[in-house]
């Protein structure tokens, strides 16, 4: 009575259910249900639930789920097992056809176009007519689950248009393909990478898009719905790195996994706090009458250089990301320098009319005051230069946001906040 | 010759162009391109620049674009308009029920499905045939960009289901709609969040979704090519959110426009650095002999409260978003404290052999490594429980993770230290 039960659910419902229960429960459903449920299941749980349940899973069961998928997924599952296990699972795939078509699948790298696409489409030559189209498409419709579009290609396999299931049924039955087919038709390569192939489907408003060689051979296509996942994926990330923390951990995970993910951004900021202390102590012949004052101020200027650090690299990351950061890195820099110098100028002048109220010593109010815009300033001017300075080396601007700047501008905010207090007061 | 080369590109790609080019030559392309490209173009260009465009056109000429558009992009148009031009453009519109049906969209609630919705879909009734059904297709789908789903509504306009054309094409002509009905089909309120839309659409896959009212009578559709902006935008918002950069800015706005955004976090950030000068000051009596070295510790202190306290708000800020956090605010708080407990010792241990071998002061180290762990701890309590807090409280708790949470850490972190090292070194 379970099962009749749970076939009531859709299969991403059943997913999160499992993913509540624990791992004897969720084995006992996956083997209860048939494994054209489950198959779809096993793609929606949680990735470590889905690792543990297939630990439970014979390589023989593994296949079979496998055998129900379409091909994408049954790749990803395939690549989440032991190198080991990878190929008694492939081995033991029944229909040769899609054996070989997710074999080729495992071939591509991680994040290109190829890892994320899927050989079921609808394809058909240009020298049919629409006719006998419709008859091969009525045929090959039955194995793909949405149709999107009709991909045409020639007799050499090469792409050479699409067309609509609505082109097709608007169009008369004896004209050839050739005649009505899209030729202005989207396509990526298969080594592009997946962000890339997200922009592009955003872009054009893509439900699908056909993937091909470098002759321009139909390979597969990328549906919206794998996108979607991606762009999450990827929002996730950038906001986990931004927080300082690695390794796309979510909040149910164990203590040492989240251990993992945030210790060594905790570790950086601890040397960078101990850069601080040696700056600090190196300055200590400051520590005379009035100047101490200074010394209570290093909290405010480290806050400040960390947040302006992060809002300029947050900006400049996210720019990037988005294709919309243009001109040289100087005008960049010569914009936030301004940007910088204005916010500055406005936080100065308060500090100064406290510290000028409370302490009554206009030196020292004017020296914190003059310090505290130029840290603003090279913070600023730091926040925006590390990221684009790391895109150009190929290296992922978003690491940069977050402790990476937080830790640095804290240390280089102190030092010239000392050194310009210094010498403005002239100790 | 200009018109012809720009007849090439698509209308997304010539929205990226006019958004490099300056007012008076974006104005001159959109005058002279047909209002069926322009008004695509329109709803591609960056917000503020549309915003300009649309200030030389007159309501007329605006009318015309929005004439061309799908109900919702016409109606996300018109709503950018001031308020009096707004009636201007809706009063000159020459299509009768496109009017009623802009009108209509302008009624609903900014994030909310009917924001999102278009009116334009293709619908069929229960009683038709296959024949039947598909000669009404041919004339509605010429209407609707693309088909998605069919859906099948009763005599009184109710949603019953769906049907793919794919089903349509298998099917006998002389079968009855209600016969070949899939009446699990997947809908929403058109009051529902958008945000909640796109985790409908994402874990159920879906590429179009219909929206109904309280009574199930069918308004409109949403498809996944406007989620996918959504999502796009939403992860944005956060990401700026969490980096202290509020109202959607980026990296080309103005100076003034990125002031606005950032000013107001680096107050807080002021205000917090002057209530931590106003702590020290009141620990001012431990300016002698060993305990100055405490002083020098305090920006490590604060970067520690800070990133641990923006480590912890980020997991559960995400995991709310993502709806998996689950059990109790108070299993949560334990499993942080135990979190924050292992990484602080782990850290504090460092810092202590450092202070000990580099000053040789047992009794400080010591002091300030216990402070530390509890810093950190407290850290990330109170990284735990003010985002579950304000999500209780109906706030949106992304506000919770950045300058917030540091802001509040680095005053509550050195407040901490030097109560708890004052009382280890018994001064
Ligand atoms: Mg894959
Ligand atoms: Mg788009
Ligand atoms: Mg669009
Ligand atoms: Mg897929
Ligand atoms: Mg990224
Ligand atoms: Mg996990
Ligand atoms: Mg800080
Ligand atoms: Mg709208
Ligand atoms: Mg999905
Ligand atoms: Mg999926
Ligand atoms: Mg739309
Ligand atoms: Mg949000
Ligand atoms: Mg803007």
């Amino acid at each position: 009575e379970l099962k009749k039960l749970l076939d009531e659910f859709h299969y991403a419902d059943i997913a999160e259910i499992l993913d509540e229960l624990n791992l004897e429960q969720a084995v006992y459903i996956i083997k209860l249900l048939d494994s054209d449920t489950t198959s779809d299941i096993l793609t929606e749980l949680d990735e470590d639930n889905r690792e543990k349940i297939l630990k439970n899973l014979s390589a023989k069961e593994i296949a079979e789920e496998v055998e129900e998928l379409d091909t994408d997924d049954a790749a990803d599952i395939i690549l989440e097992l032991p190198e080991a296990r990878q190929q008694a699972v492939i081995a033991q795939i029944e229909d040769e056809a899609h054996k070989a078509e997710i074999a080729e699948l495992l071939t591509y790298d991680e994040n290109t176009a190829g890892s994320l696409m899927a050989k079921e489409l609808v394809k058909v030559y240009e020298t049919w007519t629409v006719a006998g189209c419709m008859r091969r498409i009525r045929g090959q419709a039955e194995e793909v689950t949405r149709v999107h579009s009709i991909y045409v290609v020639n007799k050499e396999e090469k792409l050479i248009g699409r067309l609509s299931l609505k082109d097709l049924i608007v169009a008369k039955n004896e004209q050839k393909i050739a005649d009505i087919v899209k030729v202005n038709v989207d396509y990526v390569n298969v080594e592009e990478d997946v962000e890339d192939v997200a922009k592009i489907m955003a872009k054009y408003d893509l439900e699908a898009i056909p993937v091909v060689d470098e002759n321009k051979t139909l390979l597969g296509r990328i549906t919206i719905d794998d996108i979607v996942d991606v762009l999450k994926e990827e929002a996730d990330k950038d906001y986990q790195m931004a927080a300082g923390i690695t390794g796309d951990v979510d909040s149910d995970d164990s203590i040492l996994e989240l251990t993992r993910a945030r210790l060594p951004w905790l570790f950086l900021g601890l040397v960078g706090g101990i850069g601080a202390f040696l700056i600090m102590e190196g300055f200590e012949s400051l520590f005379t009458g009035k100047a101490v004052i200074l010394f209570f101020f290093t909290p405010l200027i480290a806050a400040m250089a960390g947040n302006v650090g992060v809002q300029s690299s947050a900006i400049i990351v996210q720019g990037l990301a988005n294709d919309d950061v243009r001109g040289s890195v100087n005008s960049r820099l010569i914009k936030e320098m301004l940007l910088a110098a204005l916010n500055g100028v406005i936080l100065a002048i308060f500090l100064f009319l406290f510290v000028w109220a409370f302490k009554g010593e206009l030196n020292t109010a004017l020296a914190i005051s003059v310090s505290l815009v130029a840290v603003i300033i090279v913070a600023g001017l730091i926040g925006t230069f590390v990221p684009l300075f790391l895109n150009k080396r190929g290296i992922d601007p978003a690491i940069a946001t977050g402790p990476f700047i937080t830790t640095s501008n804290d240390i280089l905010g102190i030092l010239l906040y000392f050194w310009i207090a210094k010498m403005i007061l002239g100790i």
